[in-house]
């Protein structure tokens, strides 16, 4: 008989996230052992405990889910457990803290759709956030010419570096986008723009953005009005706005949903994946 | 396929409680998301983790059961959970702290199986303590007279008023229980006696208790010796008790489980309901 | 219907154990109510809420698992859980805090294999720490002659003492080990050496193992290296080493994990169990 699939989650928040322990039981896991408050140091006998009491053979049906609100701590959760692995016990992880791998995916596979983003000209307004950064090196991985913008350009200018590290061929730009003339600026060009800023904080004006003459698609991630795009509902999805397409948070919600469910069943079909942004975008393709 | 049904224990205590838990089970929910400690402000995320997971036709699949050792808490946590809800995305949700509704439910619905409630006369001791004041709003919805006890007379009118804002035509009357003398002049004329004060202390004699004579039905709700009702036993359930009809708390019991596993079952048939004394009360007409 | 099984796990840790979680399921548990950072005076509540919400017919499907790592705190726990339990309100209760009910159990079993433990003669090393405890208890139970062995010797003689207290016909003796010409003194005539030191810790050199002319077995508990033991692996299993047949913890491990398996599987056949060490090795007799 098949063992019972069980997800473990380990959540830096005080409380386990309820969002994912609904998507993980929607998902097809069987249990779910959720942790709250997970510490670093705590990782290493918890992955211990998920490697060390099935046969290998077995072990696909244990999966780890790392989770939480804050997605740098989510990254060094993920290398902890990833390193308390051994080369023959694993178990698969999955990374998707504060809904960063599979919002930033989702919204890279939707602009995908209407447009082809190899060579595509794209801005990442906050650029340099969790979500930003992801979306960033997804549009790079597809061979689009991406900017990455940030009020700080020397911030934008260090996310730039850390992606070109993963993949040297990336074409990628920093930006400032201080003001509205620098927006203006960098817009110049861009058919994509994604805005992935912190919430409350207007990115693009409106009559900036009908200056933008070669914009197609516009895309914003931000969920509590006002939305970081001026003129862009929540709940637009390939919407026909001004000459362009436009997607709220709630528009790319319902790939960035399926999206969460298809990876968390994918984690129980082998003992040996890690799904960060680019497996789980790769994963995107086929839903 | 029908979603699963799930269950979120909201509980203010350090641990969930274990028998909350196990009725849940027992009541049918498929998967409980137990939560301990829980602090006011973390309760808007989980109950948005709730709503927005599944589409509004599932909704019914999931709800929320706030419980916990601090009913006044409890009341607050209700409050914060309803006003996170939103018009068009709820979950139903069920409060229960300290089994306060569940026991004052099945305190008033045994009293009602041996007489009727409407204009009965009805006096609760330690009726400003959590469970006492909901006897009290019953027993008022239901149309008994009902003389609210207190030693401090001033926190029965307090409760009074409180009753009085939900249900304007109830007839209530703070009475002071002091001494033994502020019993037997608060005894006159009650039928019905319901004891629901503090864990030892004996609030009614059996001398007091002989002496009033129109005095039908006595109900101790205190499950640990000595009872709050000298002479009644914990074990007793509808037992003959010198010419009056006595219950003690584990005769209550039976029905308060019946109540408790009823009312979650309930909460998965609709997604809008809110569950509080008075439904709980109405829900136990049908066991 | 049978009610569903639900084990309640008490664990001292801050997080509860997730190997015990994953065994606990593929031991059949139906629900698995996981409680981290359990303080002994949580317990009482906790016992109660498992042993007030089933009838007395149904409460062998509740059951409670005591873990952590602290051992002796783990003791202190199933004192409090037994002593919350009422005469007709009871639940099978079962330790094995940091694995050390299940290891000795298993240690003394594959002993018992390969040669009969009856007047047998085994030493002990590291035998005052919470496994070699209870090797050396389940070895005395079996009638062998027992050398408990610790660098203290007063240490010694105290777990000489505790465990005649349970088993006054138990042949113990304390004997020191805190050099090597102590341990090689301690293993004249011994024909068993079970290691159970700290992780690190080489208790017992290559030389002084050879020159032990009566030595049958040896176990290592011990499952990072260095072992205590010079000389055995980590996945020794009956294996021939020098002469004599050798077990590391790896090695032993398989039969512990089946024992662990079948005790919780144990607890729901009957409410009245109390599983620690003895009721352990017993049940290893039929595996």
């Amino acid at each position: 008989m098949d063992k019972k699939k069980i997800l473990i989650q380990l959540d830096s928040d005080a409380q386990p996230s309820a969002f994912d322990r609904v998507v993980a039981i929607d998902a097809g896991a069987d249990e779910l052992f959720s942790y709250g408050h997970v510490l670093l140091d705590q990782i290493r006998g918890l992955v211990h405990g998920a490697i060390f009491t099935r046969k290998p053979s077995n072990l696909k049906s244990t999966a780890i889910f790392i989770g939480g609100s804050d997605v740098a701590l989510g990254e060094k959760m993920l290398a902890e457990a990833t390193k308390s692995l051994l080369p023959f016990l694993k178990v698969s992880v999955m990374l998707d803290s504060n809904g960063a791998n599979t919002t930033a995916a989702a919204a890279v596979r939707v602009a995908g759709k209407h447009l082809p983003l190899k060579d595509a000209k794209a801005l990442v307004l906050g650029g340099t956030g969790p979500v930003g950064q992801r979306v960033a090196r997804l549009l790079a991985l597809e061979g689009a010419g991406v900017c990455v913008g940030s009020r700080q350009v020397a911030r934008a200018e260090l996310v730039c570096r850390e992606i070109a590290k993963r993949s040297p061929s990336a074409k990628l730009t920093p930006v400032a986008t201080a003001t509205a003339d620098d927006v203006a600026a960098a817009l110049a060009g861009q058919s994509i723009v994604v805005a992935a800023g912190a919430a409350g904080v207007v990115l693009l004006s409106k009559a900036t953005r009908l200056a933008a003459k070669d914009l197609k698609i516009v895309i914003d991630l931000n969920a509590v009005p006002p939305l970081g795009i001026d003129g862009i509902d929540v709940m637009d999805k390939a919407a026909a706005k001004d000459g362009i397409i436009a997607y709220g948070a709630i528009g790319v919600g319902d790939l960035k949903m399926k999206l969460h469910r298809a990876a968390i069943a994918k984690l129980f079909e082998r003992n040996d994946q890690i799904l960060d942004a680019e497996e789980i975008y790769a994963l995107s393709a086929s839903l």
